[in-house]
């Protein structure tokens, strides 16, 4: 038998989000809230084991062309088994995790690209190009079109920039930054918010297009922050994106009431991600944070605190000898 | 004895504000809440008695010129009546008004259109143009270096437009909008918001111009949607502009809490004018207006039914055959 154990780190998006659809910059970090996965492989039987939470599922290697190509965990696993031309065996696959689920945390880039590392490693490939390859395949079928953001910034961990394409890797601090990620605990909702701003930019096509302009700005004067180190700047960009965000209709009463808790208590942050729920990303640098950790089990949402990670994918040591 | 009497209507700023200060189109209206001013006109004695709420003050002719120049209620008065040339005698200015002062409402351009009005008046003069130039050296007194919107769309009536310097009046709408001015009684504070605006557009040049272009654009898109009186459009607008506001930090918490309660009933509206406290302006169309009126007057807000006003200065008929 032989065991393999990987890491993966989840991510949040600092700036941009919605805006880098039309084209402007996007900056997201991984964060130091992981996705373990554990590969247990040996000759036979010839069937794949999943076991994630509630999912416990057996799939017999001769129906695995069954959940070809499906968005969902049995599928992109046995399309990712397909991709790395395996051999009938017997492959048990356990994951734990950390990151809320569908909250825009990349637990699913977290999961494709666990599952893509676990699988070329047994076939001794463990670059992460080609692990960030295969990862992006899972994510197209979980999300139909993916941008590939989410499984570079888990893969390669640290901080990237994503516009109209093409992904840059950003130097990482000197100092990682400190966050708190607070989950609403109200589904977010992406595609019914990516629909709303297209729909109200394509009434008012100018006005929205600007303020795509003054968030690609944003992103590019966040990145020069981030490197200076400059909390005070970092934190009135964030105010100011989530402030647009607003304004283009993508946050809501629940996340609005998050942010403003911070605000009252002087811990600033934004909603990230989708919207219409999900989580928000604060700094927490110096910040006392209890009263906010106390505010937010009041109010039923789930709060992390985190950290930028410089590491991605991670394989961690097993003793295969045995 | 000559009696004179003029009406004055207050202004709302609907769209640009503060943005207008970096070269973006704004939008005002004149409303129906109205100043009146009477002017009683004698030989003698050489005196000029001014009486405006508590203020009740009588100057001699002889010491007229020590209120020159002074951005006060008797300076205002003693500068035009030195402009209008006229010679000594007795001149009883009584001042009605029902535009809470220093709100952002115009008061202060509905009195010097309002004096002004009166004392031309006196010497038979009674063109709009010149009243309106006479008042424009008052606000100027008032408020250091005024941009002259607030007189004139006070003096003419109806909706103007100014962007860079230039006022245009644009064509009134068939239909008449029904507003609510909501006063948050928190007294509003220009000064601190425009350089607040400023030291922020100084760090991040390129996020606040792309906000200030996206507000321009919001402007030019208001004008074509009250032309079109198409309502659900021009409540999209102001929600959009109150983000944008918020966004560069002149709202504030009393005016925040204000167009949410408006919003939690439907009734969409924005902060208007300098921020930091003052009013909000919403869309009295068909909505049901009472609950919000409640709420108001639970938090101690006021509030004000009202409506774009076509007529600028009304000369009031009076008999001065007696």
């Amino acid at each position: 038998m032989r065991e393999i154990k990987v890491s993966v780190p989840g991510k949040v998006i600092l700036t941009g989000e919605h805006a880098v659809v039309y084209g402007s910059l996007a900056v997201a970090a991984s964060i130091n809230i992981r996705m373990r996965i554990c590969l247990k492989a040996s000759e036979s039987p010839s069937q794949i084991s999943i076991n994630f939470n509630e999912l416990q599922e057996t799939i017999e290697w001769s129906s695995l062309d069954d959940y070809l190509n499906q968005g969902t965990i049995p599928g992109v696993i046995c399309t990712f088994v397909k991709e790395a031309v395996l051999e009938p065996c017997f492959l048990s696959f356990s994951i734990e995790n950390d990151l809320p689920i569908g909250s825009g945390m990349g637990s699913s880039a977290a999961f494709c690209v666990g599952i893509a590392g676990v699988l070329l490693k047994l076939k001794n490939v463990d670059s992460v190009e080609d692990i960030n390859k295969l990862a992006f395949k899972g994510e197209n079928l979980i999300h139909g079109k993916a941008s590939g953001i989410d499984n570079t910034v888990v893969a390669y961990g640290g901080l990237i920039s994503y516009k109209q394409g093409s992904i840059t890797h950003l130097p990482f601090p000197e100092k990682s930054l400190k966050i708190i990620v607070v989950d609403s605990k109200t589904p977010k909702n992406t595609k019914t918010m990516v629909s709303k701003v297209r729909s109200t930019y394509e009434k008012f096509p100018l006005i929205y297009s600007k303020i795509f302009e003054s968030i690609n700005s944003l992103s590019e004067a966040f990145i020069q922050e981030i490197t200076l180190g400059n909390l005070d700047n970092i934190k009135e960009l964030l105010r100011i994106n989530h402030n647009l965000l607003r304004t283009i209709g993508v946050s809501c009463q629940v996340l609005d009431d998050c942010v403003n808790e911070g605000e009252k208590l002087g811990i600033v942050g934004k909603m990230t991600g989708g919207g219409g729920g999900g989580i928000c990303v604060f700094i927490n640098e110096g910040e006392d944070v209890r009263a906010f950790r106390e505010k937010c089990n009041e109010r039923g949402w789930g709060f992390m605190e985190a950290e930028f990670s410089r590491d991605g994918i991670r394989f961690e040591e097993v003793n295969n000898d045995n």
